[in-house]
């Protein structure tokens, strides 16, 4: 299990002790009604979205205010415990995963609107609304929020933030880190911090970027002010088949090439629609070898034209059938069948994992041959649905999680995939984290020296490493006991990282 | 002066003695004729734009390769000598203000338009490529670089970066931390960094914004990727006339309330518009207590309904008298003198300081009329020309730095602006940076802590603290001596600063 290298077990007897104590000076932070440690209350905290991976949280801390953020942070940093900050759990990179002997700071009663100021076009909410219901709050305004992670209806912002969320529409406005204009929190030490602000720049280094993705290590945030966009007008969707992987991945391509930025521009392979189709009969075409998804948005005008130039692309890369949504109620029914592609893969396997690497677009053909090959290799099967208009991936590995052998095999597929998608010159994550899930990959692609970096600015937040420890970067000595030590430019220094 | 905090002079055998081994040192790195020692080759690098500074620099080194920029960084970490990277020289805090031990590394040579996508609208440059060349560059294409600094005819690149300068159309189109997608260059170690990447997001901490703006204190910027946007069908320009500075000030707050974000917004008090239209003959109003430059661009539908909807309100709000540009000809005369304010100031004194705080809109009336209290009580003139649209102020202090007492006085002056605009909501810098100038007033603006927290950051690049020292950050030393420890929130702490 990924988690286990970093730390050592304690005994149960130095754990207990270790609880006990903790529970007693959280007491003096939160009523007790906010302090969870027995099993079977800590239990349903064991895992967020990533369940192949569970660990037991030392106590559970729900604070309702901020003040009592602020206790329980200044009694853990005096503790010397680790906080793990969680929102709704639905995190897929195991983000939110428990440490041992460990705080989980749960910010689910922080779930209010603050502000929306639809002239300004912004709101300002606290860490735990959920993704929808900014929309929600802001349709009678016509606008929204524009990054929209699948889980949207569930998932809170400041999840989003810490994990730089993106969704099927990203590919034209943006990820979190371009919707978000401020987020208030505090550090490790209780300290209150702002990062960003209202207006266009802020006053002292930026690091509003750094902490958005940053997966909890450097703050916890309360509070994030988002940029809400006007609805488009109108939106149509081609959904368009063709009878070969690598004619699909080449008209995403020359989608992009065209100079076209299509609102979204989705893929998926032969095992995922027949998948999604058996579940909520979204009308794909179960014949073709992939399908694209493509969305235009914005006037009539111009969707009436980006759908002409984006038929005429597909066509030309050798599309075999073409349709296009002609109302909306038709286009959320082709959309239905993407945005419950997890669900459907849960119902046709035990378990499943899925990846989240990223790679140029020109190498989705070469991706998609090569995962092909992995599952003659590990003997496991995997359904495709990927952002292809943003060159990530979403591979759905099917397993069984209570076979062990399974397990490790489904590991080890992940791993190949996302290194595959490094040696081709993508990144071992797209939008949904590090976290513990990608650890031993991150050896892969950093070199020694950018991972020291890395702790470096950490360091620079959280000295002791407190928060969310164990994660995100790894270890000289995880790498090692990894068997990937990245070289590059033929050099390898022994830079002292630290040992979280 | 500013600098001498800072540093203990080192006696004059030292400094010979040093320099020596300096000079021969980077022999190993670059040609003969890219480096200069003698006094009279290193006094023109003596300041940069904040001329009332001046400090020769113990070497001055040219490279014109990145193996050569690389070598120079490496042997200077190894000697422990402070190095300090010069653009143009162009900037107005003394950013580029050379270290009397230090080497100013010059990338004069980093000339060369590298790339540039007209699909993609970007272009690779060099860091020592003009803001405007990039734009001349762009212009069969129909496209430009939107940060426009008033010395965007010499300013360059990788000191816009260093500085996240703005100009008159950022309101509109943002700083150039909002127009740049990639940053490549070098540590202080000599070893390779990317900031970014050409793509919507890159792997590992998002650092591109704090290296905006970082003033040359993380690393040095060898290459820069800036997008580049379409230029608009039409702009017009709208000239108007207040009687009085506070109507004024409040009509550019109205402007913004009404929801319009035009493509500028100046405003110019009355000393300001005497001095310009006695060198360029704009056609401005002399009578007016000050006037307001508020643009439009767009589609010709989109200039002439934005242009009627801010007439209407600058009409409500006072204005005495309005003109709307008919030609571009005429548009580019309403330009000509507030792009000439600088240049305006230096016909009618012999020296002059540009300051460069902000404030929030509404409060632009009562900075404007305290400041001509400070007039009274420094003895000293000001004109001011206002970025007013994002609240960021340049008041132009008239002295002559051969009066060592009027130099005295013009620093009073110039502190007492900034800290008043602090304690208006403001900070002490909008698109000039700190460099030497505003290092005591940011113990005005930021607590111990806060200041700890940016060294924190500045260590986790360079810990030895060799990148462009003594500059932007002020120690807990220089704050105690200046008199200003900032408290908030009723507490003090101790924190352990290092002294650069």
């Amino acid at each position: 299990m990924a988690y286990s290298h970093a730390m050592p077990s304690p005994t149960s007897t130095e754990r207990a002790q270790r609880q006990a104590e903790v529970v007693q000076a959280l007491s003096a932070c939160v009523p007790q009604h906010a302090l969870l440690w027995q099993p079977e209350d800590t239990t349903p905290y064991e895992c967020d979205g990533l369940t192949a991976y569970r660990q037991r949280p030392l106590v559970v801390c729900l604070p309702e205010t901020e003040g009592e953020v602020q206790a329980v942070l200044k009694t853990c940093h005096r503790l010397g415990v680790p906080v793990v900050a969680r929102g709704a759990g639905t995190g897929l990179s195991g983000g939110a995963m428990p440490h041992a002997m460990g705080v989980t700071l749960s910010l689910a009663k922080f779930n209010r609107i603050l502000d929306l100021d639809p002239v300004a076009r912004t709101a300002r909410v606290q860490c735990g609304v959920r993704n929808l219901a900014i929309s929600e709050a802001a349709a009678p305004y016509n606008l929204y929020y524009a990054p929209d992670p699948s889980s949207q209806i569930a998932c809170t912002i400041g999840g989003n933030v810490a994990e730089n969320s993106g969704g099927v529409h990203c590919l034209k406005y943006g990820l979190t880190v371009h919707n978000v204009l401020r987020v208030r929190g505090y550090t490790m030490e209780g300290e209150p911090i702002t990062f960003g602000a209202e207006a266009l720049d802020a006053p002292g280094y930026d690091l509003l970027a750094a902490v958005i993705g940053s997966e909890g290590m450097l703050a916890v945030a309360l509070e994030v002010t988002v940029k809400l966009v006007p609805k488009p007008q109108l939106a149509r969707c081609i959904m368009a088949s063709f009878d070969d992987v690598r004619k699909a991945g080449d008209a995403v391509a020359a989608v992009i090439a065209a100079g076209i930025i299509p609102a979204g521009l989705e893929m998926m392979d032969k095992p995922m629609t027949a998948a999604v189709e058996d579940f909520v009969k979204a009308g794909y075409d179960l014949t073709a070898e992939a399908i694209l998804l493509c969305e235009s948005d914005g006037t009539p005008e111009e969707v009436e034209e980006e759908i002409a130039r984006m038929s005429e692309v597909l066509r030309g890369s050798g599309a075999t059938a073409i349709s296009v949504s002609t109302s909306e109620e038709e286009r959320m029914r082709f959309w239905s069948g993407r945005k419950n592609a997890f669900p459907a893969s849960g119902r046709i396997s035990p378990d499943y994992m899925c990846m989240d690497s990223t790679i140029p677009r020109k190498r989705l053909a070469d991706i998609l041959l090569a995962i092909q090959e992995m599952e003659k290799k590990y003997q496991l099967r995997c359904c495709n649905v990927f952002h292809a208009g943003d060159g990530n991936l979403h591979p759905l590995i099917l397993f069984d999680a209570n076979d062990p052998d399974q397990l490790h095999r489904c590991e080890l597929f992940g791993a190949d995939i996302l290194e595959t998608s490094v040696a081709m010159g993508g990144t071992v994550t797209g939008e949904h984290g590090v976290g513990v899930e990608k650890l031993n990959s991150m050896c892969a692609q950093f070199t020694v020296e950018e991972n020291a970096q890395m702790f470096a600015l950490k360091e620079a937040f959280d000295p002791q490493g407190l928060l969310n420890p164990g994660k995100v970067i790894p270890t000289l000595n995880r790498c090692a006991e990894y068997g990937k030590m990245l070289v590059r430019n033929g050099k390898m220094s022994h830079a002292n990282l630290p040992r979280f």
